[in-house]
């Protein structure tokens, strides 16, 4: 049942270990690693009244020397000088070059814990044990590491390698539905741009079809969940290794980003989480290429079913309708969405499907995606107007 | 007469270029690098009223758009608010994941602007233009980027390559002669712990030994000046690129630095400065390796003599002095210094020459170095008591 993937990088090559019940294994999963005997565990207050106890507990009976340390929950915490109370518990916990800093939590622990552990004494061990659907398929495997600058999201950060990815997916029991289902908003990504090389893998997009709900952790079977994380933390393991400085490849991991960042950044990041605007996006980018007549209309009804499916979305039709939100999205005009995208994003270029599993750069101009023709997707789905 | 070094690290290979008057073609050099148009100098004050001009000139004249930075002089200052400031001039000059950060100036310039290239939009292109001795044979080399924690030196930090060291031996007429002998340290040590493998190179050591003086830049010839840069950053790189990460290898470039940190550290950094630390480490280390019959005293004196002819310290005798200071080093006590050694600088050995050109690590313990030996060679040069 376990499953290990390899992700191979050429200075640092690690292992993502997916295992119901690991978090409580996770002390033995670090002796195998060679490390100090220093730990420095990093959560928010909310996990570790969840799960503080089962790892640390872990960690000491396998003789780390444990520390811990909170960070305050959200994004808008995700700044340097929450980096600097990390360097100063690092200090006053005497860790060394050999000591480990373990994030466990979503993306925002993950990220901050990977930035500290990448500054401190120019790079220490880390290891991340993600704790949301997100961070698990998405965040915690590629090595992006960061923080916010008052001015715009991960605008400081670095590249930076965990030791370790260790999943335990029986700690989703715990997770809101909605950030679940934003989660899988990731996940059906995985299944639109990506096909596994080797016929022994499973077919991720088939697999979600066949799938009854998509809709809670409760109506999933482990088996399933299993495959899920397995295979979309394959996809992500197989882009990022081939591209791990996001170069060129790495690229069609936008997919569904690109007016999905646009929706997040002009409501706020207060309206739809991420995964929402990525679900929207993935509409949104699905029926350009079906007027590009890059995929047919069957295939981007296969999508928008499986987004359906999941309740990211009311219907995946005109008025977009978050089951979640109250309200609707705030009116936007589709000006400015062009000009979040191309000015302020600076993204010159759509990721869009060529078919289930097969995802291609266009570049926004006359000769691609013109801006008519987004501006025609925008309010045809009522995005905006 | 100038010099290409090639640094092939598993990444990121990239040059040491060490050309006279080579900073007035700093456009062309980063011209040839494939880099986008966008460029922050970062300096300090001092070294901006000497150059600014002349690089601003060659880098717009080559096509670049360029923005400035001074940042202020001194340790003091090397700390995370200087990097935000820089982050914040990032943004404001709108640089772009393909701009470049190029440092001219000494070591702390290059270790804070290759933090902030380190860091901004996790990693952009970085350029060493280093204006100091110190900085051109050692600092400007290996990747080691990174700021003081109010606690500690250096201990925030990332290792993070440059596109291009660019050394204009030119700029080092404007040096103080103190900070000119300062670096002399650094070169006198290559020439102990390594020696070329191809036989076509010269020998530094015996360079230096043949060099009339060395305390001086007006007294050395152009060619002698080329020679020394160009084996003393030969040997920094081709140790770097055996270890980029400071694991093993690297280690050796430790000489004179053990008893040296211990010095510059127990008198809070005001009164040797790093040369002349590394400088009194290496009469140090070498009077341990002559002790422990390692090496001859021969060759323990012919290492001296060069430290003598670059005036870093005004005998290698006891007690040491250096020319420099009006008062002698505050005397120390023998047992605060190995405290600092072993306790705070957590150093379990010491690097130690075998021969003139070869060194090896030698344990801090009964076997090897042990404490007594420390305590009667610190004694026996009056450095403490």
């Amino acid at each position: 049942m376990p499953s290990v993937i390899p992700v191979k990088l050429p200075q640092s090559s690690y292992e993502i270990a997916i295992a119901p019940g690991s978090l409580s294994e996770l002390g033995s999963y670090l002796a195998k690693l060679n490390l100090g005997t220093k730990v420095l565990l990093v959560s928010n207050p909310e996990i570790f009244k969840l799960y503080k106890d089962v790892a640390v507990n872990s960690l000491q009976k396998a003789g780390f020397e444990v520390a811990t340390h909170p960070i305050p929950e959200g994004e808008v915490n995700k700044t340097l000088a929450s980096i600097e109370e990390i360097y100063n518990i690092a200090l006053k916990n005497r860790l060394k070059r050999s000591s480990t800093m373990v994030a466990l939590g979503g993306g925002v622990v993950g990220d901050m814990t990977g930035f500290a552990a990448a500054t401190w004494f120019r790079g220490i061990n880390f290891v991340q044990v993600p704790t949301s659907l997100l961070a698990m398929v998405d965040a915690s495997i590629g090595g992006k590491t960061g923080v916010n600058h008052p001015q715009g999201k991960n605008l400081i950060g670095a590249f930076y390698q965990p030791r370790l990815v260790l999943i335990d997916p029986q700690v989703l029991k715990t997770l809101p539905v909605r950030e679940f289902r934003a989660g899988m908003a990731e996940v059906i990504k995985y299944g639109v741009i990506w096909e596994p090389n080797l016929s022994s893998q499973p077919d991720l997009f088939r697999k979600l079809e066949l799938a009854e709900r998509l809709d809670d952790l409760a109506h999933l079977s482990e088996e399933l969940l299993q495959t899920i994380l397995t295979c979309s933390c394959e996809a992500k393991a197989d882009v990022v290794s081939k591209d791990e400085k996001e170069t060129d490849l790495r690229a069609i991991l936008n997919y569904g980003h690109t007016i999905g960042h646009a929706i997040e950044s002009l409501t706020k990041y207060s309206v739809v989480n991420h995964g929402e605007a990525v679900a929207i996006g993935m509409v949104a980018a699905g029926k350009i290429a079906t007027k590009l007549q890059m995929w047919t209309e069957a295939e981007e009804k296969r999508q928008n079913k499986l987004i359906e499916k999941a309740k990211l979305l009311e219907n995946a039709e005109f008025p977009i309708k978050i089951p979640e939100l109250k309200s609707e999205i705030p009116p936007l005009n589709s000006e400015e969405v062009i000009n979040q995208i191309i000015e302020r994003d600076k993204k010159d270029f759509f990721i869009l499907p060529t078919k289930i599993g097969e995802v291609k750069k266009v570049k926004i101009d006359e000769n691609g995606v013109s801006e008519k023709i987004i501006r025609e997707v925008l309010t045809e789905l009522k995005i905006s107007r």
